[in-house]
């Protein structure tokens, strides 16, 4: 995907709602800069439950929401628990309140692009590369995978390929290292199907793997899992706005054996956020 | 209706295409200026034809078409004579070419706003201003009404106080002039009835009354019309884009003796473009 049709696919989801559509375009054309990036509708976690952006611009953390006409927005979130879920702690949220006049609209946009423009001025702007962004070499020369920055693949082999396993094809989601001992990199789903109904905690500290019924093949999962305290280094799969599959990095977890048994499930906590490159 | 509801209602026009939406809300907001009028998706009469453009300054005659992908559009012109249809001649009509790179379709609207940022600079420039663009008095205290510069109004009885009537409320399409001798105005429809067929010439200088059967009543008008060579002041009615009528002046006519017939229809030619408002 080039970035006209990255941009035109971000801009068309705010197709049926007419304020938001102009005032999601003034935004975009006024900060005037392909090195910034934009995701329009994203879902986030924030500390009091779950909402819709209307703007989010990722390189700044900042969230822009377009206040409707009279009264606070009612969104159902009808997303599922593949939906690309982003935490929005310490994230700022601006809101752009409704008026009739256009004038007044257009004074609002132009103090939030300039705002952008100042955050666009701090030494750890990083552009917007759309070559870069889902590339493992890309973090193979940067040395380390670190949850803030939100690595992000496209496949599980760019992941695998990112951390040494030089892989034509891959589509497993439980892989041994080859290049790191005791390491195995693991791409779950975090949604219910027949036999597991696994969770990643709202803050990313911990995961759950809960079986939902006793079997043979369970128990021996549990067994193998609590007694091999192994690394895991986890890119959760999710689905972003545009429906594109996602593998973001979200940190190295190990069993917590006192946490874990075969009815509550096996506990993993998270015992680092960044991960040296080889 | 405010600017802020017009413009949205014009950008909305092009919701369903993406590219569009993307080039048009661009030139609109890197013009930034509240004194330029957009309209989206006009019709045009041109010399080969009729079209419909994506974009259309009517303070600078200048059109603007966004081209897509592969080929040519092919645009169903699905009007009928009721749709507002202006006179493109002598209008001016600049591309966007179709690029895949974002940059490259950047640019090309870049030079579109700075050629519209020099017509601005021209001293006939006239600022849009929504509460005098259909305003009776608007035209009075100017002391004109000249088809160059397409007076329009959204009422009969706004055309008609325009022009000293003095009206409350006027739904009729045919006025005696109570301050100008021998005039009549005329808010005629051109489009097909049980009696008539009436048609506005493409270059705007012919009108034909065209009788669809004979009746008395048919006769006895044909008889009043071409024994009264009044004068006519002529407004069209039509219905704009955004769906509202539009009573738009296009001159003084009076009756073409020769010209006309009870079979050929009755026509009238015009006589002036310009009228001086008393």
């Amino acid at each position: 995907m080039k970035k006209l049709d990255y941009i035109i696919k971000q801009i068309s989801k705010t197709n049926k709602k007419n304020l938001e559509n102009y005032v999601i375009t003034r935004i975009w054309h006024l900060i005037n800069d392909l090195n910034v990036k934009i995701v329009t509708q994203q879902y986030v976690r924030r500390v009091d439950g779950y909402a819709l952006t209307d703007l989010y611009l990722p390189q700044f953390d900042l969230h822009i929401e377009i206040d409707e006409k009279h009264h606070t927005k009612q969104i159902k979130l009808d997303f599922d628990r593949e939906t690309d879920i982003i935490e929005a702690t310490n994230h700022v949220l601006k809101h752009i309140k409704f008026d009739k006049d256009i004038d007044k609209i257009n004074k609002q946009v132009d103090e939030i692009v300039d705002y952008i423009a100042k955050l666009k001025e701090q030494k750890n702007f990083e552009p917007w590369d759309l070559d870069k962004e889902f590339n493992p070499d890309y973090y193979r020369k940067k040395g380390y995978l670190n949850v803030k920055e939100k690595p992000t693949f496209r496949r599980i082999v760019d992941a695998c390929n990112c951390l040494g396993q030089n892989y034509k094809g891959c589509q497993r989601a439980w892989v041994k290292s080859k290049v790191y001992d005791n390491y195995y990199l693991w791409f779950p789903k975090f949604y219910e199907n027949a036999d597991w109904d696994n969770r990643l905690d709202d803050d990313g500290v911990r995961i759950i793997e809960k079986p939902k019924k006793k079997s043979l093949a369970i128990e021996k999962h549990y067994e193998w899992s609590v007694k091999n305290p192994v690394s895991r280094i986890v890119f959760p799969r999710s689905i972003d706005n545009l429906g594109f599959v996602l593998y973001r990095f979200k940190g190295i977890y190990t069993v917590d054996k006192e946490e874990s048994s075969i009815e509550k499930g096996i506990v993993f906590k998270r015992i680092a956020t960044e991960f040296q490159i080889k």
